[in-house]
């Protein structure tokens, strides 16, 4: 990271995955997101869904609503309700269609249409039960029902619980565009309970895996070596070395965000292999891949550009192309055709006053953004199969 | 204004209407608006417009989008684009449809296709040039579109000047409510053309003082005297006395809107009048009556409610109706039925923990919000012609 403010690398990121808990406690980790009078906690651990320490102290109203999706709902939907029907008189449930590609303005709408139609207060708590298009739309719902209520996320996928569900990113997409209406909008606290990865499929556990690799090259090469050494555990679903990947993640995204909650400057490097990423999720059509599946095969070919700009040895390009295979992600980027790539990626957010910005690694462990020449992008585009 | 945090009567409201003004200058205020890295100038005056000053030190960006309506597009649009054009290299123009039923999910869609469409950037400006609905949207188009752009108020109606373009207060409505979603987003300037209410219908002026008479009861008794002498020459659209009511409206907003940006107190003060004139609103369909047509029966019901708690004399609330008549405002309440009445306002969105807070005048020149029984509300729906 070149910045002033810079992550620490060391500290907590030393505690190895396999730390004796305390008896009782079972595994739990508590990450702070320090944002002056929107600060708030990461909780993490096992077993949070239904211990009602996990709830204590967030605002009191006496209406609550849970949104989640169509297949949470009938796994996790309960349990929350009970674990919250102390806290609020009326505990409602939404259960939105499930994927990317309901992320849209028409299922945003059937939110306020639930709330108002049970005449839900400015006080009222939301709560995002779900991966990220459940807390990215629940936090836009919040951020704007009556102006603004209090929301908590609790993701249910390690991409949520790594990534979306913290710093205050919410939106949602426009046919034109992804993530291109939206709000920064904290959560007043996250709750990731690592035992509802349980359910998670295969896939999207690796999906998730691509946000919490990311962290290493951006930002912790050490953390880079963990998560090679701790791959087949992660993949095993193991919850000591869960809750390291998903506290250390946390952990460098809260100081991220700390430095620059509304993405001016330092934050864009939290969107490391995303511009890649998000071409192909628009190219093939919101849910074709996953979004952590763009991001890693992204990664991939954000490596090589910051390999063909001389910052990083060829190797790290091997390297991260190993460690995202090993993680189950696709690495051969779809053949869109190099015009199509390059239109996609010139709409992307990131372009500002015309030019196109790209994360690139200019040493491991630490990012940046520059202005990248069209003709390095048509090669890195053409070495990972982009071209029709 | 029962609060520590007090608007100043005096000051700048002492200067009388007719004061001189420089050679060249014209009718020229600044009231600065102080939320801290949100603060900004509204500027008021005559031939704002086509003054380069006006538009001086406003954020740069490649792109600019002009949002009015079908009604202000043809009287305005074009000297804001020529003004503009030396300071953005595209600017943009869209035309919303006319009206408070216009003020929907919908149409705000069309605003992001506009920009999405030609691939406007984060910082890209907005400039609301128009009343209360096209200030309202385009803020919280503003606000949303990737995350927030920077946007301009330029109100051309009185209602906008005095109440709604100042604040930061941006809204769409919902089936079931108005301003129901929405945002607190402050614009990075409010400009003020006085001149641009020469086309103001007379309909759309006297909707525009019921807000400026509102100032007055609230939070400024000599501001009330001061509106009470010179209402003919405000009906009449003399600048002077229009740059006065203006200038005073706005530091007195300006100043409740520094003490509490985002509703969690005194703010509240401002919706006097409102939340009866929410009920007209709703229950005879948004645009039935305008906005400040349905403030200015509700500020009649509202001061007869503060006279029935004991907290002013029986007098204020003739004097209130006949400021309000004077003023070219309905004074009886449509004959909704009192039950329908009642239920309108148990949804209004102060309506917390299902306890219905009402805005009442404490003393001439001080509100407090209170909760008030039922029965009460009663007698004031009947006594205004509000049973069926």
């Amino acid at each position: 990271m070149s910045t002033s403010c810079t992550p620490t690398a060391g500290g907590r990121s030393e505690s190895p995955a396999g730390t004796p808990s305390l008896p009782g406690e079972g595994v739990r980790r508590i990450v702070p997101v320090q944002l002056a009078e929107r600060s708030y906690d990461i909780l993490i651990g096992c077993g949070l869904l239904d211990d009602p320490a996990s709830w204590a102290g967030l605002p009191a109203a006496a209406s609550a609503l849970i949104v989640s999706n169509t297949t949470v709902a009938p796994l996790y939907a309960e349990r929350l309700e009970r674990a919250l029907a102390g806290r609020h008189r009326r505990v409602l449930h939404l259960a939105l269609p499930d994927g990317e590609a309901y992320k849209t303005a028409a299922v945003l709408e059937t939110v306020y249409d639930r709330l108002l139609g049970e005449a839900c207060d400015r006080k009222t708590v939301l709560y995002a039960l779900g991966g990220g298009v459940v807390g990215d739309m629940t936090g836009f719902a919040a951020a704007c029902y009556m102006r603004g209520v209090p929301f908590v996320q609790v993701p249910t996928t390690l991409l949520a619980q790594v990534d979306s569900s913290v710093g205050g990113k919410t939106a949602i997409n426009h046919p034109l565009g992804k993530n291109m209406i939206g709000a920064f909008y904290q959560p007043v606290r996250v709750v990731c309970d690592l035992d509802t990865l349980d359910t998670l499929p295969d896939r999207e556990l690796s999906a998730g895996l691509a946000e919490v690799i990311k962290y290493g090259p951006i930002a912790d090469a050490a953390f880079l070596d963990w998560i090679e050494a701790h791959l087949d555990a992660l993949r095993a679903r193991d919850k000591a070395a869960l809750a390291h990947a998903v506290q250390r993640s946390c952990e460098i995204k809260a100081q991220v965000v700390g430095c620059d909650e509304r993405e001016s400057g330092l934050r864009a490097i939290l969107n490391f292999g995303h511009t890649f990423g998000h071409a192909i999720e628009a190219g093939l059509g919101y849910g074709e891949w996953l979004h952590g599946e763009a991001v890693g095969c992204g990664m991939v070919m954000a490596a090589d550009l910051s390999a063909r700009l001389g910052l990083v040895p060829a190797a790290f390009v091997d390297r991260m192309r190993r460690l995202c295979e090993r993680a189950g992600l696709p690495v051969r980027a779809p053949a869109l055709g190099t015009p199509r790539w390059l239109a996609l990626m010139g709409l992307d957010k990131k372009a500002e006053g015309g030019e196109i910005r790209f994360v690139v690694i200019d040493r491991l462990g630490s990012a940046r953004t520059q202005a990248v020449p069209e003709a390095l992008l048509r090669q890195v585009i053409a070495a990972h199969g982009g071209e029709a």
